[in-house]
């Protein structure tokens, strides 16, 4: 199995790092070697049909910048260049086009080739599209690490559920706005808990993605779309963020014994972010950068599950699930 | 696809309502029908190759308090005479023998037929002799629901997280312990803690099994050998129950902002089941009758899961899941 690995930022690099170290794994549940014969940045690429070796992708790009030797045109030229049968798509997310990421997965699923990816930009703006791309071509999409990171969630409700109807999902998918509302219940002003978001690199220096709930209304787009077959486009959520969210708000709150948390709510009929009221002790209450999902189901009845919603390893390892999956779909 | 059921108490009567229900999307999976041909109870059994109709069996145990009308000799002689492909075993646990399910499952096991069961006994006793014989004779067995009822849990290990080195699972495995402990939590005494229980229904008139820790052992030893691939048996756990924590302990965790709830913990080295000490907050800090586990992964950290772990169609939407996964490797 050839892999072809579109952005190499920290989930690119973490992803080669997982392909070395699992190795081992991955050639017996494929029954051949599992390598990666095409990888670009946003500056450089490298190509090699029998392999190129992950660790020293690493180590290039940390010490030059770079990730190859050969100066980019554009990731789709390096993709019709290479021969690959997997396209890990790692770049960093657009919501306002898709980005070159969009480009990236339209060009991979064309040629039936599989894509696996945490890009959300593309999956927001364009799934029905490229689900119909991936159909009509017999690719197959996976994407998992796009929502809540390392918490498995999107091949649990497609895969472990399957018998169950999905009711609804209500979670917590953005950690850095987990992390301020945390401070904030214990009293600590908005803006000083971003500052700390944002000094310990929970947040970005531009937070707006973040706090003003785009995040997570991509990643409830994503589940609308995947898990309950709608199709819904990021500009039909209604998204309040957390900026608005005042110390006396949660004051209140927390004469009542409860917490204001950012919740994405997604079921066949609604789709939205906003912040809510959650009761201590309910599994929406968690504290910390963890993401967390509550599913409701018809037969099982309530289901939640948290993990790491971001972190290089952690996401990555979500990508490793897909390959997986992906290797087994196809041997 | 000819499914065997053995056993039908609530589980049986759950899982033949979800057949019902589901008879479209298991018929649509399978690409053709999906039905009971052999179902026996502790006294009757019915046979019909041509599919026996889920509702109307449950219909006669209700009224007869038997699922068929011919009297059973055995429930081997039941499987040997008809006509299946995947045994469903659910019949009552016994610990110390492994019982009637563990016959028929190793029977069935034998003849090559798939076998999907709740059942912790012929688990926690004779995993390995099990999982043996069904690779002996390419068989499938599979048991979602023996740990966790409708908690996704060990197919969860075993297929989404089966690129990560699992380091350790601890959870709460047994809701009546935990009711139990939750209520105490709040100063109410054991014993009128267990009589609320047990007029609640979550604990039986003979409630040793469970606050003995002995329920919860079974699910450490299943974990042990399902997710670790070890070889421990029921008797290899030592365990510590509920009946030894007092009233003074929980005052004293109450003290340090915490509480004490009943631990099954598995890893490469440990299997063992004792009272802990966890802080308020913590995943395992949960109250109530919810089941809960955190998986330790190497790559993508902790992963906590939560959800019902009994109930009638709780935990037969566990056998639900392991039968469309059959289905899907079948196929």
């Amino acid at each position: 199995m050839r892999i072809a690995i579109a952005g190499f930022g920290t989930v690119g690099q973490g992803f080669a790092e997982i392909l070395h170290k699992r190795s081992e794994l991955l050639e017996k549940l494929n029954g051949g070697p599992v390598k990666i014969t095409a990888v670009f940045d946003s500056k450089s690429f490298a190509i090699d049909e029998k392999g190129l070796d992950p660790l020293a992708l690493v180590k290039r790009k940390k010490e030059t910048g770079k990730v190859g030797a050969d100066l980019l045109k554009s990731g789709v030229d390096v993709l019709g260049g290479a021969a690959y049968d997997v396209l890990v798509e790692v770049t960093p997310t657009d919501v306002k086009t898709g980005g070159e990421g969009l480009k990236h997965m339209e060009h991979a699923l064309k040629h039936g080739k599989d894509v696996i990816t945490v890009n959300k930009g593309p999956l927001a703006l364009k799934f029905k599209e490229l689900k119909s791309t991936a159909e009509k071509n017999g690719s197959i999409m996976r994407f998992e690490g796009s929502v809540g990171g390392a918490m498995p969630l999107i091949n649990l409700c497609s895969e472990n559920l399957k018998g169950e109807k999905v009711r609804s999902i209500r979670g917590i998918f953005n950690g850095t706005c987990n992390f301020i509302l945390s401070r904030m219940d214990n009293g600590m002003p908005f803006e000083q808990a971003l500052k700390e978001a944002q000094q310990l690199g929970y947040a970005e220096a531009d937070p707006t993605y973040d706090i003003e709930g785009i995040d997570t209304a991509c990643k409830v787009v994503i589940l609308a779309n995947s898990v309950f077959k709608r199709n819904v486009r990021l500009s039909d959520v209604p998204i309040t963020g957390i900026t608005s969210v005042s110390a006396e708000a949660i004051a209140l709150a927390e004469e009542q014994d409860m917490v204001i948390r950012l919740v994405g709510e997604v079921s066949d009929t609604v789709a939205e972010v906003s912040p809510r009221l959650v009761p201590k002790g309910h599994p929406l209450s968690i504290s910390g950068t963890l993401n967390t999902a509550q599913i409701m189901t018809d037969l099982a009845g309530p289901i939640t599950v948290s993990g790491k919603g971001a972190g290089r390893i952690e996401t990555a390892s979500a990508v490793l699930s897909d390959l997986i999956a992906i290797i087994s779909i196809r041997r």
